[in-house]
C-alpha cells in the first residue's frame, strides 16, 4: 500500500519549526508495512492543499494529512476538505461536549470560534481527539483513504496510534516491511562499500541494503518484506556474517554508538574510566553522561583547557609542555596517564588538539588531534588530522576517542576468553 | 521569487530521520525574500526525483535540492539531474583535487567509487564543497535554476551561505526581507508575553513580531520589507528599548545564547572561569569550548561524577557528602570552591543533581539540580526542579548554571561602571 504524508502551514514553510510530525507517521507507516512515497508540506491556503491532495491520491492509496485545524481564520483545512469530498457541516456532539469541558477548567470562554471546532463535513468518520480540541476526520474516496490529523504532536500520535493504524491496518493491511540497522564507524562509505562488496553481492535477493552515512559513522539497512517465511532470521544471519567480516568496525544495531558501544563493554568488563580533555572541551564526558548508568564506568573526567591546569591537577610535565607544546603525543599520553592516576580507574583517555578555527600552524594545522589511551598494561596514542570546522572536529575527536577505548576492550574481551 | 525544496533519501521516508535541512533552507530562503512554496521528500528513485523536479518547476523559479550526492550505488541524484538536464559527464578538477587530499589525510584509498564524485555533467556550474566530497551543482533551464547540495547538514549549510544564496539574490533579488532575533531567557513565552505587552502594542505597523519558543529561550522576530527606508534602523531602536524594560532577560540577538552572553561579559571583564560537574556531566563545559576562543576564559573543570573525585579532588568533605548527600546545597558549594581554588579562577560554577531516569526519590526527585556560583565574593547555590527525562535535565542544568554566571557578571558589570 502506497502512502503520501501532507504537513500543512506557513509556519513549516518559513523555516520556523522543523517538521518532526512527518518523521513520526513515516516511522510508523514504515513499521506497520506501508510504504511512504512522499512527504510533501504546503502552506495554509486552499489552492496549495487542494493541489497537494490531488496529486497524492493520483499516486497513493492513502493520504495522511496534519496541521491547519486550528480555531483561527489562517487554519483552512477543514473547509478545504469539506469542499473537496462534500457533505454537509454538522455539529459533532461528542466533540462540542468535551471541548466545552475542556475550555471552562482551561477558564477559556467557549465562544463561536471554539464552537466551530466541533463542526464537521459529514462526509466523514471523525475520528476522537481525547487531548485536544480539533476532531481528526477519515474520509473514503474511490477506494482511497485521506485521514486529517491536528498538527500538535501529542495529539496527533495519539489519533495516529489509537485511530489511524489500526483502522489502515484493517482496511489495507497485507506484507510489514521488516527493516534492520547495523552501526559500523571507521570506514568511509566508500572503503566500507569495497570492503563488504562480497558480502553485498551475496546478498539474497530478497533482501535490499541501503547505506545511510553521517559524518562519524555508516548505518546499513537490511529490508525485507515479512512474507511469512524466516526474512528476520536471513536478516540476522547475513548481519552476523557482516560482523564476522568486519569486527573492529561494527558497532551494534538500531540506536548503538561507538559511545554506548564501549560503554557496553566497559561494563561488561567491570571496568572503569576516566577522562582529560583539551580540545574536546567536555565533549567526550557528556558522550557518555548523556547515557543513564555513566556512573557504573565514569569516576570522572578533567577538561585541562589551560596549561596551568595540565601541569598542576594532571601532573603533565612542564618540559614536554614547552618542548613538545600541548598537542603533541607525549602531552596526550601524560594527559591520560596523570587523570588515570588522579580518578584511580582502569582505563583513561585524553583529547589535546586544535580544534580551531585558531591556533593552527603549518607542522600542526587546525585539525590536528592527538588522542590517548590509558589501560592497565601501558599508554598510547594516535594522531588525527580532521577538518577546518571547530564543532566538527570536536565531534570527530569524541567519537575517534570513544572508538580507541571501544577496541582496545574488545581485544581486551577476547583475550580474557 | 517562488521556491521549492526537495529532499532525497529512503532514510526521509521511513522515519529515519528528521529532516531539518529543509526548515533551515526554508528559513534562509525567507530571510533572503523567496517565498517556499513547498518542501518535498522523495525516495532514492530515478522516477521519484524527476517526478518532483518537474512538478516543482511547473510553479517555481528556483529548486532547492538535497540529498542523494553519496559515492554508492543507492546515491541517484547526479545521474538522474544529467539526465534530464542534458551534457556530458566531465571531471571537476578542483573537486578531484581536493577529494584526494580530503581523503588521504584521512588515511582512506582514493578509489574508483571517491573518484567518481569529482564527475559532474558539464551543463552545470560546479559549487565547490571545502568541507566534503560531493561538489553542489547549479542547473539553468527555461529561465528557471535547480540547485542540487549533498545532504550532510553543515555541509549543505556552508554551500547555502557560500554559494547559493549570494547567486539566487544576484539573479532574483528585489525587496529583501529584514529580520532581526533577540534571544531571551528564563521567562516562559506566556508570561514573557504579559511582561511585554505594552511594548509590543506600541511597535510600529510596518514591523511584524513573532514568538519563537524553545525549551530553554524564547527568541523575538521582528521582520520590515526593506522598502530603502530607515527599517533596519527602526528594528534596532524597537530592541533596544526591550532590552530597557527586561534587561536580566535579554540574552542578546540571533545566534546568543546564554553562553555566548556570559562567554562575552567573561572576556569583558577579564575574568577567568573554573567548572565543576557532577550531573552535567561535561555538557556544561561543552557548551563554552564549544566556541571559539574559550581558552581566553575557561581555564579547566573537573566532571566529579563519583564521590571520591569530589573529596580527592575538589575536597568536598565527606562528612557532608554523608550527611546531606551528593545532592545538596553545601556540596554544590563546596564544589565551586574547591574547582575555583584548584584551578585558581576568578568564577567557578558547579552542578549537581539527579538527571535520571533512575535515581530519585520523594525529597529528591529526578530533576533536582543544584546550582552553585563562586565569585571573588563568595558562593551561593540555587535549587531548581527540571523534569523527568535525562536528556533535558541536563540541557536546563547547563543552559540555567550558564544564565547565574551571566546575570552575575551583569550586575558585577552595572557595579564597575
Amino acid at each position: 500500500m502506497k502512502t503520501e504524508i501532507i504537513t500543512i502551514g506557513d509556519e513549516i514553510l518559513i523555516g520556523q519549526i522543523v517538521d518532526t510530525n512527518s518523521a513520526w507517521i513515516a516511522e510508523q507507516l514504515n513499521a506497520a508495512g506501508f510504504t511512504v512515497m512522499r512527504k510533501l508540506s504546503v502552506g495554509d491556503t486552499r489552492e496549495a492543499i487542494l493541489d497537494a491532495l490531488n496529486g497524492a491520491l493520483a499516486s497513493s492509496d492513502a493520504v495522511i494529512l496534519t496541521g491547519g485545524l486550528g480555531p483561527t481564520k489562517d487554519d483552512i483545512t477543514k473547509t478545504t476538505l469539506a469542499e473537496r469530498f462534500g457533505g454537509r457541516m454538522v455539529r459533532d456532539e461528542a466533540t462540542y461536549i468535551r471541548n466545552e469541558r475542556i475550555l471552562t477548567a482551561r477558564g477559556i470562554d467557549y465562544n463561536d470560534l471554539n464552537k466551530g471546532q466541533a463542526m464537521v463535513p459529514d462526509t466523514a468518520v471523525v475520528l476522537q481527539n481525547l487531548h485536544g480540541t480539533a476532531p481528526g476526520m477519515w474520509f473514503e474516496t474511490e477506494g482511497k483513504v485521506v485521514v486529517s490529523l491536528p498538527g500538535v504532536p501529542f495529539e496527533m500520535k495519539e489519533l495516529m496510534s489509537a485511530e489511524v493504524l489500526p483502522r489502515l491496518l484493517d482496511r489495507f493491511g497485507r506484507h510489514r516491511i521488516i527493516h534492520r540497522t547495523a552501526i559500523t564507524f571507521g570506514l568511509a562509505e566508500s572503503v566500507l562499500a569495497a570492503t563488504i562488496a562480497p558480502w553485498e553481492e551475496a546478498l539474497p535477493p530478497t533482501l535490499h541494503l541501503a547505506y545511510l552515512p553521517s559524518p562519524s559513522q555508516v548505518r546499513l539497512r537490511l529490508s525485507a518484506y515479512d512474507v511469512g517465511g524466516d526474512e528476520a532470521q536471513e536478516i540476522e544471519r547475513q548481519f552476523h556474517r557482516l560482523e564476522e567480516l568486519i569486527p573492529d568496525y561494527f558497532i551494534g544495531y538500531g540506536d548503538a554508538t561507538v559511545f554506548s558501544a564501549a560503554a557496553r563493554l566497559l561494563i561488561s568488563h567491570g571496568a572503569t574510566l576516566a577522562i582529560a580533555e583539551s580540545c574536546t572541551g567536555g565533549a567526550l564526558s557528556a558522550a557518555f553522561t548523556a547515557m543513564p548508568g555513566a556512573s557504573e564506568y565514569l569516576m570522572g573526567s578533567v577538561v585541562s583547557y589551560s596549561n596551568d591546569v595540565k601541569s598542576r591537577v594532571l601532573r603533565v610535565s612542564d618540559h614536554d609542555l614547552k618542548h613538545h607544546g600541548a598537542v603533541s603525543e607525549t602531552v596526550a599520553c601524560q594527559m591520560a596517564e596523570g587523570v588515570r592516576r588522579l580518578c584511580r580507574t582502569d582505563y583513561a583517555l585524553a583529547t589535546t588538539g586544535i580544534a580551531g578555527p585558531t591556533g593552527g600552524s603549518e607542522e600542526k594545522p587546525v585539525g590536528t588531534v592527538w588522542i590517548a589511551l590509558a589501560t592497565p598494561d601501558g599508554v598510547s596514542a594516535r594522531r588525527f588530522v580532521f577538518g577546518q570546522l571547530r564543532a566538527q572536529n570536536i565531534e570527530r575527536a569524541t567519537a575517534n576517542a570513544a572508538n580507541m577505548l571501544r577496541i582496545a576492550l574488545l581485544h581486551a574481551d577476547a583475550l580474557d576468553i
